[in-house]
């Protein structure tokens, strides 16, 4: 493929013949994919070619080698112009083009509707739009961090502009002086609905300018003067701004047709106007052909639905010991656990390995600690929880280990799609997230995140772990800290006791280590099993001794690890006692509750089984106070043991 | 209180002198019940004070009738400064200001940490930050649907404009004209974290301008100087573009040692500095006595949490008729039926009563009809889903039902929080969402909504309903036009044949009726029960033909009420039947599966138990495909049926 130095200042005649030949080979394929499909979008396909081309041919990447560390990141963020990177990812020798245009949009083949980065050259899987420059953002403070050269170039469609979240993007990108991140918009004036000024008028140009970016507005398919903005725009100093090149461009460019024609945004041409627009590009008719070759060809399975990205796997330390005396909270203990990371794994004169993100909420979520000792691996930014999640995500993708952490209801209830879309993505996310459930308190119903397990559940990737004290606490982080998958640690707000065993010891200190999927016995009893999670275990254990003082001996089991379930705890407490109560700040259809009826139905157990959580929003109190409105008192949990025994 | 008519240009002395006295009663009972409680955010109250006494004494609003339909909506985006609405709305005469001293931040009582739509006077419960202008849009459209000349005010904070969705209203409003709303920001420069200029530095005013809007800096103590402006703003002429006014302000003004200290952001003086800040402002200090009152006094409970709105019923004409040789989808059924309700209940010369948003998906969502029959009636909100789905939900609470049409993915999973807060707001909205699950196809796991039901659950208050063919798509769609409760309607893309009866008759037409809580039998058996629904259940009507062949009789439950599912037909069929297989398009933890799953161990109900649905995100390609690969083709639930049975 065609190479163009950055140091080059104009193209030359050479350069553009061949730009010319490689555009009708891309467009050739794009036509053929999407008519073969009898789907997809060709139209935005068509505007993006030109620049698609240019920067694949400015841009740091190695076909040989995908997913080399130095490479230049270049996000899609329209995802659906996938037959156009395809294309040019094709012609750059990612993979056959024949391959690609046989098995586009076919079950079970790379080849989605949208970019996905199971394709080797795709950086991040988009579609859902409006979530590239975010991770764009991520990808270039990775680069940053590391020392590296690479730029992360985005992508875009004009009809995502409307997103919000890009302003988010554009102002984290400002405030951290991202020169090495570049935004390149295809202005082909058309989204699925039709005009985008009639659709959503706005001024993009102000929108940019307005967040302290510069804006090069320049011809999308003019290509010397497409190739100065884009140089201009991949080579801007430390210190300015980040330049967006909004592209003027035409939809379905190169294909009468289907030039300016919304209809094209997202539907493909017949088989007769692909004749007609291979006829006009003075190309080969090979549908028939390759109609044949996708009847007989069978993709291979895919494997992974996302790439592998390199781990970062840290020395966890040592745990430090809460004793029976120590008046806390998980959220104080996270932040100490988090310092000791920080001061054993991000060492001077080498990129830190643990990074840490805040959203205006730092001192709630007890990072100080972990700024102070590690300033350049800490990022506040702002009130912006959409952008925060996917850029935190992103670099969790590039060998640092990050920590995400602000309110339950902002991490993962505001930001839901975000945090699914970083699991799709392979993302190694450590979402530390504080305030959950009723516990909340005083901050009423909006900030009340009754529904994490149900959100974490959706997700499919992440695991969730809810501690029950500080020292389970420090045990989870510093699990979280030696593995490298997605997890989620919900914590929250109020001071918790440090749970102990009935000898009086502190049950989680010393040796006691964190497994995910692995419950943990408090109490042994055989009359009834409370399994409780987080802040309520403290409150079973009050009940325990209510219960017991009736001659009722409770089994209270601490299940920490929420997602994987203890499904084996669950299954030997309906075996050895005699009903098993659920009790969580948590509503009582998609938590801790629903799991274990889950656990129970699915193992084809009855028992007395009751679930005691969360049934509507609470108002805004004291938490004990919440929890007694909704009859889940340690009290009210006795009494529903023993009417539950009868 | 003090009254400033629109038409006077300028403040007198009395009105100074009037507002510096109601200033000093405000400032007091903002230090009053933020010491009390221990809590609160007194600097963000003290620093909107004044531009919120202002506003209370322009606007048109009526405490001894706060929800007169022409009054003003005055919308506090920046729900935090509770204490400063709360006093200025007691000031006004909505409620004993010493009751809410007493009760603020109290479990049961009205005074809410963030102001709640329960309080007299307060709009919408907002908290999380970001999306008041949307609700805000919502109201005016309302207004100017009614033709009545009421506004929309919608007061926020500085850190808040940081939040994406802003934009996205901003957008909206200018699109729409929306010259009765108006928004006046509350610039202290300061956030939780610190300097806003420093947390995320942001040029507010040229955001502002960029999306269109008129802004008006000013100062925001300078009463003389922010009436001016308030004025301007609030008599936008019809035509022109909605204004700003953007109000420099000191965070704690007024009680010195608390000015400018972010500190105060989100912390309560202790009763030390609050007798210190009593002296300074001339006032008696309370606190003790207040105190005592405070121990005593036990709010009255809380019967809502939210307000009800008035009710939009529709008349739901009557159903189409399907017949069993009809080749169509879901999503096509929805559009004819709401199209119907249009020419029904949008009657000439009077305003529509059903309105319609798409977000730049109205072909797919099959709005198209119901434009061309009320084209005053339906918004286009461009890719803007966050804002959608709130200004939508306030519009749904002013007396129309709002039917808002998207993509499950968007619909749902990107605007959860959302929507889980027009669900705390009262919004009556109708969520009629396409493409969810894997039958979304070729485009591919980004776009795969396969955690709707989970995520409807968390919300509490809605109901979903998954239709299995056209006829009962019709018929689910009339019921919602007859309830006013919120509700999700969720479709898939594909055609699905009409499903009949064994003795071939449609089994949705004609008399059938849609009822929430009602399964539908469409098979009886008693060797096993496949419980499904939505696209999946004309593939179990397979399975059961499959199976009958082999002398297995199965009995097929059409589950087209989610939420709330009908239990008894589940537990009849664990009764009745030796089996259960739930069968779903839909991921297995959160889904149809688990809720069956709860109501057997709710139950404690013991039967061989199988979920067969989606755990993983599947590939880009037709559905039938995509279930195949994960063993959800008919004849995989058939084998799983004969080997679940032994």
């Amino acid at each position: 493929m065609l190479r163009i130095p950055l140091t080059q200042e104009t193209l030359n005649s050479r350069d553009l013949e061949e730009l010319a030949a490689t555009r009708r080979r891309c467009a050739q394929w794009i036509i053929e994919c999407t008519t073969l499909a009898g789907s997809g979008h060709p139209g935005g396909s068509l505007s993006s070619l030109d620049f698609l081309m240019l920067i694949y041919a400015m841009a740091n990447h190695d076909p040989a080698n995908p997913r080399r560390m130095d490479r230049d990141r270049i996000v899609i963020s329209h995802g659906h112009v996938s037959p156009g990177v395809y294309a040019v990812l094709a012609d750059a020798g990612y993979f056959d083009p024949t391959r690609m245009v046989v098995e586009f949009r076919r079950a079970g083949a790379l080849f989605s509707g949208h970019v996905e980065s199971v394709v080797p050259g795709v950086e991040w899987s988009t579609g859902n739009l409006g979530q590239g420059l975010s991770a764009g953002c991520g990808m270039a403070l990775a680069s940053r961090l590391r020392g590296g050269g690479a730029r992360a170039i985005v992508c875009m469609g004009d009809g995502e502009q409307q997103k919000g979240q890009i302003g988010e993007a554009r102002r984290f990108a400002v405030k951290y002086g991202l020169h090495n991140l570049c935004a390149v918009v295809d202005v082909n004036g058309l989204q699925i609905g039709g005009e985008t000024s009639k659709i959503m008028p706005q001024d993009i140009a102000a929108n940019w300018r307005g967040d302290g970016w510069n804006v090069i507005e320049t011809d999308g398919h003019d290509l010397p003067e497409l190739h100065r903005a884009l140089r201009r725009a991949l080579t801007v100093p430390a210190g300015s701004a980040p330049t967006a090149v909004l592209a003027r461009t035409v939809m379905g460019k190169g294909v009468p047709f289907m030039e300016n024609k919304a209809k094209f945004h997202g539907s493909a041409a017949s088989h007769e106007q692909a004749a007609e627009a291979f006829a006009h590009l003075g190309v080969e008719n090979r549908l028939a052909k390759l109609a044949e070759q996708r009847k007989q060809h069978k993709p291979s399975p895919r494997e992974h639905h996302y790439f592998e990205a390199p781990a970062a796997v840290l020395n966890p330390g040592t745990p430090r010991d809460y004793d029976a005396s120590a008046s806390t909270d998980c959220r104080s203990a996270y932040g100490a656990a988090l310092d000791d990371l920080a001061r054993l794994n991000n060492l001077p004169g080498v990129p830190p390995r643990v990074i840490g993100f805040s959203c205006d909420l730092q001192g709630s979520v007890k990072m100080d600690a972990f700024e102070k000792t590690s300033p350049a691996a800490f990022y506040e930014a702002g009130i912006q929880e959409h952008h925060t999640a996917v850029c935190a995500g992103a670099l969790s993708r590039e060998g640092h280990a990050v920590f995400f952490s602000t309110f339950g209801v902002f991490a993962i209830a505001e930001s839901y799609n975000q945090q699914r879309l970083n699991a799709i993505n392979g993302a190694r996310l450590k979402v530390c997230m504080t305030h959950v459930g009723l516990d909340v308190g005083e901050d009423g119903p909006t900030h009340q995140n009754i529904d994490y397990v149900g959100l974490a559940s959706g997700m499919l990737d992440f695991h969730l772990f809810v501690p029950a004290d500080p020292n389970q606490t420090d045990r989870a982080v510093r699990h979280m800290a030696s593995s490298s998958r997605p997890e989620i640690l919900a914590m929250g707000r109020s001071k918790v006791p440090v749970l102990t065993r009935e000898n009086g010891a502190a049950a989680y200190a010393g040796d006691w280590r964190f497994v995910p999927g692995q419950a943990d016995v408090l109490r042994e009893g055989r009359d009834v099993a409370i399994i409780a999670m987080g802040c309520m275990v403290c409150r079973a254990l009050e009940a325990w001794k209510l219960l017991r003082g009736k001659g009722i001996h409770a089994r209270v089991i601490n299940m920490a690890s929420v997602i994987p379930l203890d499904r084996g705890a669950v299954l030997a407490a309906a075996r050895e006692t005699r009903a098993i109560i659920t009790y969580e700040d948590h509503n009582i259809h998609t938590g801790l509750g629903a799991l274990t009826a889950n656990a129970l139905a699915e193992a084809g157990i009855s028992t007395r089984f009751l679930k005691m959580g969360v049934t509507r929003f609470g108002s805004s109190g004291v938490p004990d106070e919440l929890f007694a409105e909704q009859g889940l008192s340690p009290a009210d949990l006795a009494n529903a043991a023993i009417k539950l025994l009868g």
